[in-house]
């Protein structure tokens, strides 16, 4: 009877809760419908997607790829939003150069030779290229330890794997992505004349993966690579065996200038009622050189063109002003987003709510809110009321981080949001050759575009109460 | 303040509800953990599927590839269940014979081959082949109203696509399933002479999709073959533009025996406190003959076995029985489902639950349950109360489904469920040449494996009171 007695009270208050919205409910539930019927049926992400990635390709800040893709989604904006504009930021513009060669050299002085990709921002080697013995750490830490005695005038090998135990496959790139980010330094501190890096993926394959490397202010550089999982595990089993090989490296990369001139992309659809609230959507229109950059991040930047390209279609108003961003740079110091910031706030605007997709095309699984502690809870619950109308689409609505490139606007009180869409694939494409098209699936991505625009639909519709 | 005591109580009945469960939970939560641990980094599914996929292949009902796929998951088992045996069943064995050949033949007798596939259980068209002209249909019933006059002589031609709109795709399958599985029947009753039917698929290329086909009793049989939707597509802009092209087929399939012996393999690990509640697992171990039948249902098979692997290695000893089931002909005709169900109720047995995976082996989305409708309700409900353990999986449990093997279980009054798979690329190799293991990601699949393994493991540690 007891237990009884609280299930029934538990299921009034459910009731008494739910009731008030019941009407307002069908109109958003048809509403939301109509996005995914759109979506899936009429929409245009997969075109403009399959436009980016394969007809410009990989568009590294400052390189000529990232400058057509500026030309070209302004001129697809265009053809949807009232306002479109580009905004300066400065970006450094690294380019690979040739190809690079990664050999193992044996005792004998054989040589194999195995794939790798330059990290971004490293030095060359020169065209003589660096050979030396090699040393295998799993952690930055280990560095440190073994010291200068041990690190100097050797070639360091990062071989910590990814944890394959993580779920959310993006807890595992943290747990892992300081060699790539900060192991190069950490080793030139210690006297390294070259870093190798195990490439920040879940597969066991030949593909490498390349991503941004950070150099310390005084400290000397030195190249710094990425070679395929395959090609970590044979190196440290030659190790492990003790047969000692050398490792040889040639990169011909180089940083072209470290301030260029570079764009985002805005296009803005103006709010009828309240245009000083601003709902943004947005993805990097930046991407690694290698692959196309389908799903790191075409697939966010068209999620975002999507939004506003299906709310025009559906004749929507927006009653708050809509936003599409393709922030430049994301991938090598978030010079883009930067910029936004700062003239936003210079601006004195107010991101009621900024959306980033920054993690791939996939299914999308739901939405992860952040924002300042002051006001995220009160903020979070209102959203959570929205979760009912998001379900029927299998979308969860969760605490957790948002994305690089709105991080900055937190300060203005808003939330801060990112798409999550299913992330087991993410890190086999990720910063890699295969990053093109055909890794992704269409309706997978036009449900990543429809889940982003029901949920800024809702914002608009509902706004956010602040206190 | 009215508003506020509603959301007091409701905080306090969940805090009621919840807490008598804190104190296991920690317990599950660890052992729930300890199982996806295991099968992400040492499970066996992978390398099972990789062998039935590749090294066996399509393992037609009564084919020699379906007898290997037997012997060989019977020795597997063998190493991981106290009891393996075989369960005599009746499948009928048809061929495909040589390729197809499919002609657009247009006014000026030019051919033009297309791709197709026969459907499962067609008759051959001869080795003259079939040439007729087209009548195109979307429905079952637009046959029957075109009547004998419009149909008979013909060549039906069934192009009604699935909907894209279905967020689920098994619901877009099953909207349009009837022009394959009756269509050929309905057509040969109003005089067709073939039938050519549009494959069932949300994609649009150039890949055959074949399938299960039954003819009627006392209709004379009729070739049935499917197409690619972009030949279907083709095929219907030919025809809406009034070139009356004709279309040749030549097919070589025949059934070799309507009645020949075949097996389902079972592996069992006796119950040590009440042997007598089944919790079976299971998929089909037969497929279709194009492909390798990763995914349908390759990956349901090797699912259910890893279920039976982990708990084992983890040194879990079940308190009830388990029982993994790899039925025969799930495809084409429900023969080992049937014998199962037949064999189960003569000995009076009770399956408290049955679990099938025959949806894919992409990331899970959850389960759904199914039951008698007496106590379907009363036994969700002891389920549902472990939905936060599962939470942190990204696992939801709803109403629905199980799977077509084990549903003639349900009168034993047990639970029946699916494993559900994210269900968006499962129609993009269903029946086709592309159903391989490179049509498998590892982690979706381990992840799916140990989601089975964790419902299996409350379901016998906790049990269901059917009372």
């Amino acid at each position: 009877m007891y237990h009884k007695s609280i299930i029934s009270l538990f299921v009034l208050s459910l009731v008494l809760i739910t009731l008030p919205l019941l009407g307002q409910n069908d109109e958003d539930a048809r509403f939301i419908r109509s996005i995914h019927d759109h979506s899936l049926t009429d929409s245009k992400c997969y075109a403009w997607l399959t436009h980016l990635s394969e007809h410009i390709g990989g568009r590294l800040a400052g390189s000529p790829e990232s400058e057509a893709a500026i030309r070209y989604t302004y001129e697809e904006l265009l053809k949807i939003a009232d306002t479109v504009y580009l905004q300066p930021c400065t970006v450094p513009y690294w380019s690979r150069g040739q190809k690079e060669s990664v050999q193992i050299v044996n005792k004998a002085g054989q040589r194999q030779e195995i794939g790798g990709l330059a990290l971004g921002n490293s030095i060359s080697t020169g065209s003589a290229g660096i050979q030396g013995n090699i040393i295998e750490v799993h952690s930055l830490e280990e560095v440190r330890q073994l010291g200068k005695s041990n690190i100097s005038g050797k070639i360091v090998f990062f071989n910590r794997p990814m944890d394959p135990t993580k779920i959310k496959t993006f807890q595992a790139y943290g747990g892992a992505g300081d060699q790539r980010v900060n192991g190069p330094a950490v080793a030139a501190e210690y006297g390294a004349i070259a870093a190798v890096v195990r490439s920040l993926t879940l597969q066991t394959d030949d593909v490498p993966h390349t991503g941004v490397t950070r150099y310390k202010e005084g400290i000397p550089k030195i190249p710094a690579i990425a070679i395929s999982t395959m090609d970590a595990d044979l190196l440290s089993t030659l190790l492990s065996e003790g047969q000692s090989p050398q490792i040889f490296i040639r990169t011909d990369c180089k940083m072209i200038d470290p301030d260029k001139a570079s764009y985002n992309v805005i296009a803005e659809i103006r709010g009828s009622q309240f245009p000083e609230e601003i709902i943004l959507v947005g993805g990097h229109l930046d991407s690694w050189d290698v692959g196309g950059g389908a799903h790191d991040d075409g697939a966010g930047c068209v999620h975002s063109m999507q939004v506003l390209e299906t709310l025009r279609t559906l004749q929507y108003k927006p009653k708050r002003t809509l936003r599409c961003v393709l922030f430049m740079n994301e991938e090598n110091g978030l010079g883009g987003g930067r910029a936004y910031a700062e003239a936003s706030n210079q601006a004195g605007e107010y991101h009621m709510a900024a959306i980033e997709s920054d993690a791939g095309g996939f299914t999308p699984r739901g939405f992860s809110f952040d924002g300042l502690e002051e006001n995220f809870v009160h903020l979070f619950r209102q959203v959570v009321a929205w979760e009912p109308l998001l379900d029927t689409y299998m979308l969860d609505l969760d605490k957790g981080g948002s994305g690089a490139d709105i991080n900055p606007l937190k300060s203005q009180g808003g939330l801060l949001v990112g798409l999550r869409p299913d992330s087991q694939r993410y890190f086999d494409f990720h910063h890699t050759a295969n990053d093109r098209i055909d890794a992704v699936n269409k309706r997978e991505l036009q449900l990543g575009a429809a889940a982003m625009t029901s949920l800024v639909y809702l914002l608009d519709h509902y706004g956010l109460n602040q206190h």
